[in-house]
């Protein structure tokens, strides 16, 4: 980074929050990919006209800008491939603004951690549904970046159907407002509709505003094992288009019920083709065990082996127990895990699982599967049992670019949650059409002519 | 239009799908709005790939295109106010093409009239909510164009919380998909959120996927009155932050509450100030009656003179008629209706109501109002008595005009549900500054860079 650049921005935000030495660049280098690429410099701007000042300075000279949150993202988003300036937001602008209890939504900076505004609204009985499994350390704006899903989509949604307003800046230092704090608003194009999920490529975001709604009084946890996994992948897309809306419907396959077993010992069925585990949540109890009498009916007709209604909370957060620790536990499988966390129509489940158990076979790799099968989710591992094996490397990724072609097929996604990033930009070319391409390019460019803001990301 | 390229379009489509003859232009050249715009001409597209074709020849020659549902609209989404071809879905592109009972969602054309699909997907035991009043006779294709609200958005939502996937015709006639059959999907940009309320200027809509659920099983209405309009406004937003989840909230205020008694004669009370009527709706009974408390509770606490349930559908039926027939009965306060759908945050409707009241004195207009206050959204009438009296309609806008500014201050937007086409464009500077109306003319080149699909319009 040029000598004048450093000292603008040092002038700008003060030397304590413009950093250009190695530990600060080493440490702002990677993501939950666990990959590493070394910006230029990281900034922590403290409000919404830092922003703007550094992205016009950003903009005139042509340095490539980062905008980041918490750094936990599974795909590359907050890595600096080709240099350019962190934008770090957990130093300053990491607060809640308001809570409004009237109109039941949230203003906060895009810094903030998931869980903080969690704890904060459970306080007035309120809530914010999006539960990303990153919650404890991912940031809001990271979330709406990516448009973050979690287990309790089946219900409530993701990130996008909680955020009601944003204000953002442009790269050329402008401040755009999206969105308003009410259910209907219709002028104009739907800005906020682009803004989310465009992994920090169009906008930096300066201010979130959140819906929330009343906290459900009563929550029941329901399991079901199953002798295959088809059979579980029936229960599930059954059971909801018989109309039970449970919160979350997570499954854990055959190998994971294993590998969980095996590392913990909690007595789990170590011969069972799927275990299924349900919430179900309300404020009228009645309600609840409308909906967990419709489960044992749908899971009980699709061969369950056994159902089981936990009787308080201590037995609930023992059947979460399996599902919560799937994912360190399929590490006895191999040392490089390809973790994917691709998503089809539910009534796809049973034909998902069959392929991916083909794939499985024609490739020789463990492939644990787990995950929101209440919405279609399946997080898929292919686990390489020695990652310094460069075929076995490169095998495995035939095998995830075979699943990614699978889920094309079967009308499903690339991507539920994690978004694209560097990660599964090489897949783009598979789930989308050149058209479709050059569309977003010419977006990207509608917002971004100079290609400032977090660039050459999403196969554009 | 040059003859050559009515040959063209008679060509491709038929003699019996395009019409260039004046009783086709003029039955097509008005819309809810009242205004008449004679277009170029009318094609009747059978199939996408017409739609396709027609796009690409028209791109090559800058003919413009003005895309029509049903023409119900407000705002003049559908008008050819430079000339141009009017784009017609209801003669051919008019079908259900799935409903798929397994992942809850039908595949419909642009062209279907919402109740059509209401009508069809209830034999199944589901429901689709949006139900904006239009219901009876305007199209799906219109209603995502306009992003559609209604009375049931306060529990249910809006068009765009139902909309999952989109195929569309980009101006040079490729085709784009956008979204997926799935709850999660964060592969690329969110194209379906751009396209939602983009009022036809961006691409042609060629199949919508929309979100089923399943249909609650009860219902009651309950209803009551108050003394003033703001008693009965802070009951609304009360009730709501308190939990209560009605699936509409509609209120009338004394104008509107006096106009139906003396159009039909019903013993309403005509010197309420404001009347609320609330649907609850539900699985399980003991749910409705919990919300029913809880109304009853805040209605009576915010001053309420009478609260009262409907015992049955017929009592449901009387209590819901004073609200359906406020359109039609305020014709009796002037000859010309300047309405608005204005929608501010639900705990500003006091404030809102209590300034359109200073608006209606200042003006010396009647101003009545009614409409979904559960989502904020009042339908604000601006009663001219005279509309050949230049001066009192000027007078008129002026007030509108001034509805407007407080909406804004108030944190609300212009259009609730209508949007914006050419009614409200002149608005669009009070609500969005010179950087969004940039940003939104750069996104409307992105998709559209001769300007062809419904140009000059909300204000771009």
């Amino acid at each position: 980074m040029k000598q004048e650049f450093e000292l603008f921005f040092k002038k700008l935000l003060g030397e304590e929050n413009a950093y250009f030495d190695e530990i600060h660049k080493r440490a702002y280098s990677y993501d939950a990919t666990r990959k590493h690429y070394l910006p230029d410099g990281v900034l922590f701007p403290r409000n919404e006209r830092d922003i703007c000042e550094i992205l016009k300075f950003c903009n005139e000279n042509k340095i490539i800008i980062i905008p980041r949150g918490s750094g936990s993202g599974f795909t590359g988003g907050a890595l600096a491939i080709n240099g350019g300036v962190i934008l770090s937001f957990e130093k300053h602008m990491n607060k809640i603004l308001e809570i409004d209890l009237e109109n039941l939504v949230a203003v906060v900076q895009p810094g903030l951690i998931n869980i903080n505004l969690q704890k904060e609204v459970k306080k007035y009985g309120l809530f914010y549904p999006p539960d990303p499994a990153s919650m404890e350390y991912s940031s809001l704006g990271g979330n709406v970046s990516e448009n973050a899903g979690g287990m309790r989509a089946a219900k409530y949604g993701i990130t996008k159907d909680y955020v009601m307003a944003l204000r953002a800046v442009l790269p050329n230092g402008e401040v755009i407002r999206a969105g308003k704090r009410t259910i209907k608003d219709v002028a104009g194009y739907n800005l906020a509709g682009i803004l989310i999920a465009s992994e920090g490529s169009l906008a930096v975001l300066s201010e979130l505003t959140l819906k929330l709604i009343p906290l459900p009084k009563f929550k029941k946890t329901a399991m079901g094992i199953f002798p295959s996994v088809q059979s579980a992948m029936n229960a599930v897309y059954k059971s909801l288009a018989s109309g039970v809306s449970p919160v979350s419907m997570e499954f854990l396959d055959n190998l994971s019920i294993r590998a969980v077993e095996q590392k913990f010992q909690k007595g789990l069925p170590v011969d069972a083709g799927a275990i299924l585990i349900a919430d179900v949540d309300g404020n009228v109890k009645e309600a609840l065990d409308e909906d967990l009498k419709k489960l044992q009916h749908y899971f009980l007709e699709e061969g369950a082996l056994e159902f089981k209604i936990a009787k308080d909370e201590e037995e609930a957060a023992n059947i979460w127990f399996a599902r919560k620790n799937c994912s360190q536990s399929i590490a006895m499988y191999g040392n490089l895990k390809l973790n994917e966390d691709i998503t089809v129509p539910r009534s796809k489940l049973p034909k998902l699982l069959e392929g991916i158990e083909e794939i499985s076979q024609k490739y020789d790799f463990k492939i644990p599967c787990f995950g929101h099968t209440g919405d279609g989710n399946v997080h898929t591992n292919v686990m390489v049992s020695d990652k310094n094996n460069e075929a076995e490397v490169k095998k495995g990724y035939e095998a995830v670019e075979e699943i990614f072609k699978l889920t094309i097929e079967l009308g499903g996604t690339l991507s539920g949650e994690h978004g694209i990033g560097i990660s599964k930009a090489p897949f783009m070319k598979l789930a989308f059409n050149e058209a479709e391409m050059n569309l977003m390019r010419n977006i990207k460019k509608a917002f971004d002519p100079n290609n400032i803001l977090n660039p050459f990301k999403m196969g554009l």
